[in-house]
């Protein structure tokens, strides 16, 4: 058991404070022999840069990442893999007048209640800032993933919804979510966005969001019986990010509204290979992998740093307002895209192995 | 790791299959001390016990649990409890003509394409027959609690939509729930499901439906931080329920279209004790919990054993039509209640005794 | 964690106390398709089993163990293995004397310390009774095996010394082990030892031992760096069988009187082959197998339930003096000789699968 | 799981190789509110440097120890404390005409047919250097038993034996074993140790050593049945040090000879208080402790980096001789000295809190 751990058989374990000289996360338990250095992560790391739009917290850090461990003349060893990011943007100061208060929404309260104390420093271990060491986990993951299944296997997320505007799915284009800075699939969509969060700023406000992630040609079998199952993997991680409240696999909550002949996905041979005429289970029954698409969608509240007075208490128990100046993003759902996607990498190389160390005998042998 | 067990201070491993001789589980790290008999399990297994309207399957099952270890002259002891069930109405041949063939929404296929084998006595290990085992682990669980928190300290979930039809919420009478064998908190609603049931099942067709749980009475400081969150556990363990395509905790879904002062629910003093004015958080900051109602609802859907035929395939790769005779649950949401209190009762205990450990110190000290 | 389970890929959790109704363990992450029935079980549980000689105790077990779940047509379905043994020979009045006594060199105190209670049927949790599931787990442990490995990879365990009688190794003859119930692979110590234990068991007195486990013919590469040694295994595994006070792999204890070049094994090529010309490793270097024969050792002490009277307290604090009454083996180290065995091949079965899930990607590449 | 992990609720995370950049650890469970800077850390990782005398290592590390995370403000929070150490001394040129040589009695080999790799730097992550980490992760639970225990719980090791020469136990003061190089609590044989290292270091040889290690003022109840037992995870956590062959705790092997009622420790009150008179247990009875000082030895073998040449092979299947040149410690014993501390001190603050976690609702009830 570890509360800063994720993963059985491809360990991460994360540390370090929004505020403290640097973050990390140690990787364990990755197969020797991959190609690995600083660049295959790096580029992951980019996409969740703060300060890359108006959109974003202004904050600025490098998120230059360091492998201190675990790679020897570019290939992973099967020993720890250890990653660094130095915090250089830290700016403390900015946080000094919240020091004894609790901004309503954030964890600050409940750390308290737990930990007894207040690390005012931008939330401490709560802050999203944590989440650059999970995409740096992930880029080590597409890694693993690129050498046992083949580049055709790949992980892609994008913001699907941004408060009451969704996208038109039948716009969908892959290729636009890498030229926006909102990762939005639909351009059309994308623009009438970056209108509405540029009002939600000027309001000094915040906006909650959509994001759907899609694993694609993955082998079927990962997963396991009740209590590993793929989808209770993935919704317990992507529940992780910070601030999202909803997970949903496949059809998702649409499937209370539905009958059994509806919801079925059917199956058919297709030159001798089993086909699905439909995935409205998400590409997991059971809790196992298919080998369809896997398809998650979560949603994420707004920023609770905002501009706008909200009542709260302090540490004297003394009612106060709350407002909270300094740097965030106006809609953290942004940022949660390639968050997103890191944890369905490693959760998937986390089932790619254990379902390879109890199953790959028989079907060896098959 | 262990793909048959959850929890970590309060570990529950389950075993059995829907045909074997019995199914069961062993409990570990229960405190000792903790008055338990079979009567404190057995009234939560009667609840999600079969046959026990038109709604649910016919099988009949006494669903007797014993306690083997575990318990010494009325209490625990500290070491192992193990719980059995002994499986009592089996009658395999209802499906032997399904031997072969894979039933379309069905765990058959994965299981097959992972372990390499199909076991087609009424889905094995797949089965919701498991689900008796987290009832009466829950059993366990909630006299765990009674003893430390003291009996205000409850759980209690209901189902509120079946099919489109949804509950109207200012009709929520929890002692109604005890009264339907719906478990529904709205009894003009519950007789309109009724009728829609009814019609499923003439139909030989299944509906979804959506079960919300709230734990109330509760401390605050349950939960940790990142991956030891206490949604995300709640979020892997409803998700980890047979036929659950969703879950989400507090506001959900809802809080994509939210701004920041709309969802930041507010914090005043009284008489020196910390209120919350709004509960969007679904009573969990940051993943530890804040003190209010932890509440969490999940959608489930509709069973794949019909009588409606569909397309599908058979272990030796020739195109069929399924139809599933045999005893089903038209609605497999309503026996889903009492599993998700369950579920909901260990993952408390689970973290009462995890932030019981790391934090009780300096609370005492304090 | 948990306190009653080990192994993490192939995970067995064993429950039951000495007195109770039965005993029993399940064993999660065995790979499916292995052929497995009662009767590969049953062998190793009559070598354990009490009442076959006069120098173990004279309680009458059948010690019939029942596969209950994860065994379909003959084979593992790769979902968990739960055995069951009764415990039909219970006899508690025995025990009703020694209540509230506190038995001399037995875990009644220490769990009374811990849990607050006493269970004094015969020692319950703590009785030795507990290893008959360990051997169960063996037998399935030992199935695996068989089939990933083939049958030349074998484990076996042998009596040493009992006492200060140590046997003759240049007499070593496995089979004799099968032959005597002493386990001794030296016939004529294994006369001594009779007349050694009939004079021990005439004073009512008890003796420690010494036994010796061997795996051949299992592949290098299994253990782990630093928090994952097999040896660190082997003597967590060997230090938790009842009694048991020392562990020590291939040269042992000696090793800390020799010089480096005495100690290092020499290796050299032969007919392209890696060989080792020494085994003071005992097959372990730096945690990992080399291929040789893994040797470990351990000293069980006598038992404690002895007839001459010792020096105790009872739980009203009251000095007493305590002789344990009551049917007893004058020598523990006999019967821990098939579960040094069981638990040998669970731990090697946990590493044969762990190191399967990291390292045969590289292996099938080379 | 884990391979480079260790604890359950006071967990440890390693990484780092003996030559990159740095080596370092995470600690997560840690209680919040604790005390704690660099300065309690130092003076320990100061114990075990290279380079303090000529019988170890003349590699200089100054082994200065970084909180990167998880302290604010002097005391811990409850999340991870990351502890950095940079390798500052490294010389990988030493290591280059081994690079393809498997170096008899390391490593080398089993690393090369695990991975599929040769970090010939040193010994790579399987170098003693890792050890620095445990000394670190010790500081932090000695401040852990500290304030949860108070001062006088206390955690000592001593060396006790060099080759064939042992120390005089009458003679033995905790005192010396801080004023001598060697840790030896005897000033006597610190002597002769003197001289016989001399002699061993001139033949270019090593040599195997002996080491105890005491913790007193522990309470009783720590520790858990059968796969949890305190003495279990002691020889694990000791077996799994760097040379390490053999384990035993209080009579260890001894009791192998002993008879029942020379083994039992007789239990009498004194003023009301639970004594025990003797300590053949080990301070501890069924895998709990029972309040007594609890005491383990163990054997750690010779370096095997030597320069008398050993016969070896290459990784080009070639027999070679191999001599070890550079800067290697004659007796790696000397340096387990503050290992041995720090693995218990980490292994009893696990313990503590698994205990608290299950057990102090009842003793505060009783």
């Amino acid at each position: 058991m570890s509360d800063n751990s994720f993963g059985t058989l491809f360990r991460v374990t994360t540390w370090g404070e929004s505020h403290g000289p640097a973050i990390g996360c140690v990787i364990d338990g990755c197969p020797p022999g991959i190609a690995l250095s600083e660049a295959d992560i790096q580029p992951w790391l980019d996409r969740r840069r703060p300060g890359q739009s108006k959109f974003t917290t202004q904050r600025q850090e490098a998120d230059q990442v360091r492998i201190l461990s675990g790679v020897f003349e570019g290939r992973t060893t099967g020993t720890p893999i250890s990653l660094m990011i130095d915090n250089t943007d830290q700016r403390s100061k900015d946080y000094s007048d919240i020091a004894l208060r609790y901004r309503p929404g954030h964890a600050d309260v409940t750390y308290d209640l737990k930990y007894g104390h207040r690390d005012y420093r931008g939330g401490g271990r709560s802050s999203a800032r944590e989440t650059a060491c999970r995409v740096a986990a992930g880029g080590v993951a597409r890694r693993v993933i690129a050498e046992l299944l083949g580049e055709e296997a790949q992980i892609r997320a994008a913001l699907v919804q941004v408060g009451g505007l969704a996208i038109d799915r039948s716009r969908w284009d892959w290729d636009e979510v890498l030229r926006n800075p909102l990762f939005c699939p639909d351009p059309i969509t994308a623009i009438e966005w970056e209108g509405l969060l540029s009002s939600v700023r000027k309001d000094g406000s915040s906006i909650g969001a959509l994001v759907e992630v899609v694993a694609e040609n993955f082998p079927a079998g990962l997963g396991a019986p009740l209590y590993g199952k793929l989808d209770a993997d993935i919704a317990s991680g992507l529940m992780g990010i910070n601030g999202v409240k909803a997970v949903e696999i496949g059809e998702g909550f649409g499937v209370a509204a539905l009958r059994g002949e509806e919801n079925a996905d059917p199956m058919r041979m297709h030159d001798g290979v089993l086909h699905f005429e439909g995935n409205r289970a998400g590409g997991i029954l059971g809790g196992i992998s298919t080998g369809q698409p896997i398809t998650a969608r979560f949603a994420i509240k707004p920023t609770s740093s905002i501009l706008v007075p909200v009542p709260s208490v302090n540490r004297h128990g003394e009612n106060i307002d709350v407002m909270t100046k300094g740097r965030h993003d106006p809609c953290i759902g942004i940022r949660a895209v390639p968050v997103a996607e890191a944890m369905m990498a490693c959760i998937l190389v986390d089932h790619l192995l254990r379902d390879h160390a109890q199953n790959s005998w028989h079907r060896n042998r098959g």
